[in-house]
């Protein structure tokens, strides 16, 4: 880590393992997590941690005080990887298709709850059916779309209060509902951000009480979107919020709002491996294998390429940018009129590169290298892959 | 495969994963590999395939037909995978960097011939006392700039001998000069193809023969990108061809007109998870984690999106794309004033998605289902992963 001051014990590890690999500054890492719990929790709702972006089990203990802490994943391999350490209180927060229902009613069969996710009738009446056939229950949440970015039925669509009677009448356990802010990604000051967060309120909120008046009562509502998740006001009928990025945050939570360069915990290290002095190129040993090809800052007022260089002061060096990304090489250029100094970036040297969008980053790595400075400890974290 | 006709017990198999999945139509992928293998062997030249696309070991052989067929990496992990099954002629493609020479020097000390790469005389003389300390050779190729595009020094920089003689006089042997066009990726028509094509050959032959005026021998002249190495016409000193995304092929190279959709050996199988009738949307299981984040396409001039949707012809659904990706969820919509046939997606059918950019599409996949139609057979393919 160019920028931190660290033992002579750790430094040595650091300079030990060839580049490119990701690094996880844990200090930060932790001080994410419990700014959001403490945030959630002292509006009276309940975090439920998205699994999705660390998705190490070496991890888990900190994102989950307790093994009935609540927890989101995107995939049933999370669920599973997490059952295997005792979690059971578990989301599948990707609409259910009824292939995977086998694999969720084993692990319900665990006694682990793991809710799936659903906004259809067809998956409603097709969970029944599973259910009856099984002989088991599986708890759903049904989706509602709070904003038009993706999957849901509108709060006042009556399909919402169809598919929680076809759930209530069959043999599922029909367990509240979801909403997902996602258009929050789209918020670029505070005042949008503001609105997207209260909209997200609002939604559920309206979605519970158009059931509640059919007598259909929600055990959760389920709100979150780390944008959203850091700007809530009133939780007030909101159970609980679900949020993945904030634990290690990055470039599109900057452009957005909710975070600061040097609150960023997870990095790419690399050395630099080329000079094209005429066209004002450093060349270095990470490209899109070690960056991601995310591009998820180039619709922010700050486009960052492809992940923004870190100084000796811990901050991102202006108007310097990764701004190419092939296979294995990726190319820093000055941007905005500046000018590389390439004494400041002799062949050989290391550079920590911070990332456009770390759960997309920390996909391109079957292990994180974990720094605790305060503590001077080293650990490698080993990422859950697959589906 | 949606779209291909085949036994049973395959699509009772292919039935059987989970979705998202990558799937590998293994007849086209050895149709691929024999059409450049004979193309480059017609014009007296040698293969040198790269194995950054495929990455697994269990599809070396086809890729590699002798132990001692020449192979290029893009990291050391491919190196040392493919060495723990006897390949030994290998090229590592991407600029070395000192502390990565004790890897290297490991394979070559087990009878490996694993050359590295450079372009400046700061890496020419570390490794030069790398060797002398270590009491070693290793060979090392000068990568040459054809085309501005990443690295490499300009076939008339005086740098280019400088650099030769200093790896001739020391410990290591000067093994010759490796090209890459990496700006064909920007052809979209065959004139200015051919025109990269030729280009690449005439500076590989330029700084070899400059080389050779100062009794610098190259035993290697390397060039190669699968955009040109389908369209050389004339390899006269040139030793080799190197091409990676030729076995897989993808849309980026269907775009650039080197191949046909119809070729295109690998794919992800997704699940249809939602619909959005009033936008317009089909949801699938299939985000950026399976269809990669990689927009290799939008500066084509048939911009693709995440991908193609294949229907029941084989071919891509006209004016259909997957246009948006979140982490586990894809959004197919219609473009150019398409519609969606809703009855042709309903929830839970599967979808088969060509990609962008085959090689970041795999790099998502820790595992491929490898599917041979002809033969009724099925396997899964393990990528080697990591650096």
């Amino acid at each position: 880590m160019r920028s931190i001051n660290t033992s002579t014990t750790l430094l040595e590890q650091y300079e030990k393992i060839d580049t490119p690999f990701m690094c996880v500054d844990k200090n930060k890492f932790i001080n994410n997590l419990a700014r959001l719990r403490e945030k959630t929790e002292s509006l009276g709702s309940t975090l439920r941690p998205h699994f999705k972006t660390v998705r190490a089990l070496e991890a888990a203990h900190y994102l989950l005080p307790e093994k009935s802490s609540p927890v989101t994943v995107s995939t049933l391999k999370e669920a599973e990887a997490l059952a295997t350490i005792g979690y059971n209180n578990i989301v599948y927060a990707v609409g259910i298709s009824t292939p995977k229902l086998h694999r969720v009613q084993k692990l319900v069969s665990q006694g682990i709850d793991l809710m799936v996710l659903l906004d259809s009738v067809k998956q409603a009446a097709e969970l029944n059916e599973f259910c009856h056939e099984n002989q088991c229950t599986i708890g759903a949440l049904i989706e509602v779309d709070c904003d038009g970015h993706r999957g849901g039925v509108l709060p006042k669509d009556p399909t919402l209060v169809e598919i929680a009677q076809l759930l209530y009448r069959g043999p599922v356990q029909f367990a509240g509902i979801l909403c997902h802010a996602g258009e929050s990604y789209e918020c670029f000051d505070s005042l949008s951000l503001q609105n997207s967060a209260d909209n997200e309120v609002k939604v559920a909120r309206l979605a519970a009480n158009t059931l509640k008046k059919h007598d259909l009562r929600c055990k959760i509502v389920s709100i979150g979107s780390t944008p959203t998740a850091h700007s809530y006001q009133d939780l007030s009928g909101i159970t609980e919020v679900r949020a993945g990025v904030y634990s290690f945050f990055d470039l599109v939570m900057t452009g957005i709002g909710v975070c600061q360069h040097s609150d960023i915990a997870a990095s790419v290290v690399a050395t630099v491996i080329g000079h094209n002095k005429e066209k004002g190129w450093v060349l270095i040993d990470a490209g899109w294998m070690a960056l991601s090809a995310d591009r998820g800052t180039a619709g922010q007022p700050k486009d960052c390429g492809y992940g923004l260089v870190v100084g000796d002061n811990g901050e991102p060096i202006e108007n310097l940018q990764v701004t190419g990304a092939n296979q294995e090489h990726g190319l820093i250029e000055a941007v905005n009129g500046g000018t590389v100094d390439f004494s400041e970036f002799p062949i050989g040297c290391r550079v920590q590169i911070l990332p456009n969008h770390a759960c997309a980053m920390a996909s391109m790595h079957k292990e994180y290298h974990v720094f605790d400075i305060q503590n001077e400890t080293y650990d490698i974290w080993n990422r859950v892959q697959g589906w």
